[in-house]
């Protein structure tokens, strides 16, 4: 038996979050590691609350939850979630399951925590933000290694080839932090882009979530709940699709078997003005160049991937 | 020995569509039909008579030239070159190089003819469009074939995953008329976009154009000289590049021999609304649609095409 693979997420702990969560929980060949919080789908301390109940609930409290940043690199004040974003995650993120019981964070920040994460890294650690890259932006500026030489990062945000979710162009992710994404994407840091090229094909609908109801665990009804919210949203905002799509557990998926995305290889830039901002697109400057640091998922192995899922996710929630 | 490659132009013909002519003719697989005209580098006007001279001067007037329509489908009055096409491509189209003499296209019209070519098309017919679709798009309302049934249409034109060049996200030809090309692209005729993600990584310089200057024939001075003028915009408006992009060639090329280009298979649109219009991006509502009806060239063998291109370019020069 091979030694795990280790996994750090950093998530911004709204309901497709909680799923990748239950994903990786539910994998036996990963040992998470540690996740750290960030801001976007909720504030980040909600993210952090959601994180630390979550864990619990899945019986793994041993897991270290670091409070990352609240906003953005250039915002000025507390990042609070707009109406639109309360009204798909709810307010407490969760679809408005109720969670109890008081749970503290570790006192140190995750920006502090992943820098040292990242100064130590071997070639075998796969770290997953799944929310804005604030947090990794500000742990490149303060390692002193070379991003280059660093494991490659896989994360869910962008739309290389597909419309934006906030705006035409925009994706959420990247649209919390078009400047952080844009110093992550040019740092010259091995990446691999989830984006909603590929998430947007990957649906979950009523029936497994009736699945995971039928376990009769309080997670298996939590899981249930909260997801049947989710895809209540979508069946109003995207009827055509018939589910929701599983943005953040397709990131993590990938992270552990690139083999489920078929990939482009790129170099990256976001777009920080104009009606395009927070675009994520090619670098015109280095369109040129041979070695590329993105490998941006534009194919995705629908049926193997929610296979893999729903296996994952049922062991998680038992 | 085979057959010949039976092909239709559709050009608005500006430089880059005169070295693209250059290849078909210098192409010993290929027989060139007809060419049909448009507007865009220049008046569908002028591109026609541009076409009728550099035939002649290739030594090949036989081949029939037809002028096809002179503006958008949604445009009042007829096409004129912005004063910055005019000064990529020159007054006159051919960078300022005179052509002298008079010519006469067919009196037919363009569209007319491209409908009953598609009528009766069988498969192996390459009709390859390097100005805005409407020619195409018109004719696609008159045929009565289904466009599904169609052979495969590569077209030079949209940006998939790199800026536009006139917008952030809009490309000239798809500029030139959107509404055309998002009726051509959601019509599932089988397409193949070879765009800027492609054709701004092939690159002409002054050494080559030296060398067809060397051949001592007058059409080698003149497609150096027209050539040179605009790699001397390029050397101005993207001085990294080092020369001029190949843009209507590579597209011809791949008509030709598809193996030069590496594509991903999607459908696309073309938005028509807003800061975004003209942008060539996946149909959310096909993303999830098996069957796709374009192949989008994204990657290219630069140094093959290169190596083909110089050797069909200088034969028919020489």
């Amino acid at each position: 038996m091979s030694a795990p693979i280790k996994m750090v997420l950093d998530l911004d702990t709204g309901i497709d979050d909680a799923l990748a969560l239950a994903y990786v929980l539910g994998c036996p060949d990963v040992e998470l590691v540690a996740v750290v919080c960030s801001y976007g789908n909720v504030t980040v301390g909600t993210a952090t609350r959601n994180t630390l109940a979550l864990l619990r609930m899945l019986g793994h409290p041993e897991v270290p939850v670091y409070r990352g940043v609240d906003r953005a690199l250039g915002a000025k004040g507390e990042f609070r979630p707009p109406a639109g974003v309360v009204r798909i995650h709810g307010e407490n993120g969760l679809g408005g399951q109720e969670l109890s019981g008081w749970c503290y964070a570790a006192p140190r920040s995750g920006v502090d925590y992943l820098a040292q994460t990242l100064d130590e890294a071997d070639e075998g650690l796969r770290y997953v933000p799944t929310g804005p890259l604030t947090n990794l932006a500000l742990a490149l500026r303060a390692t002193s290694v070379d991003a280059r030489a660093l494991p490659r990062v896989t994360f869910m945000g962008g739309a290389l080839t597909v419309p934006g979710n906030v705006t035409p162009c925009a994706e959420a992710n990247i649209h919390n932090d078009p400047e952080a994404a844009d110093a992550v994407l040019r740092s010259g840091l091995p990446t691999r882009m989830v984006g909603l090229d590929v998430t947007h094909r990957v649906v979950l609908t009523r029936a497994e979530t009736a699945r995971w109801r039928a376990l009769g665990t309080p997670a298996g009804r939590f899981f249930a709940d909260m997801t049947d919210h989710y895809i209540g949203v979508y069946e109003k905002s995207n009827p055509h699709m018939g589910g929701c799509a599983l943005h953040d557990p397709l990131a993590v998926a990938a992270s552990i078997d690139p083999s489920l995305v078929g990939c482009h290889a790129a170099n990256l830039r976001v777009d920080l003005d104009g009606a395009t901002r927070g675009r994520t697109v090619c670098d015109p400057d280095r369109l040129r160049v041979a070695e590329k640091d993105c490998e941006v998922a534009l194919g995705v192995d629908v049926p193997r991937f929610l296979e893999v899922f729903l296996a994952h996710v049922e062991r998680a929630l038992t």
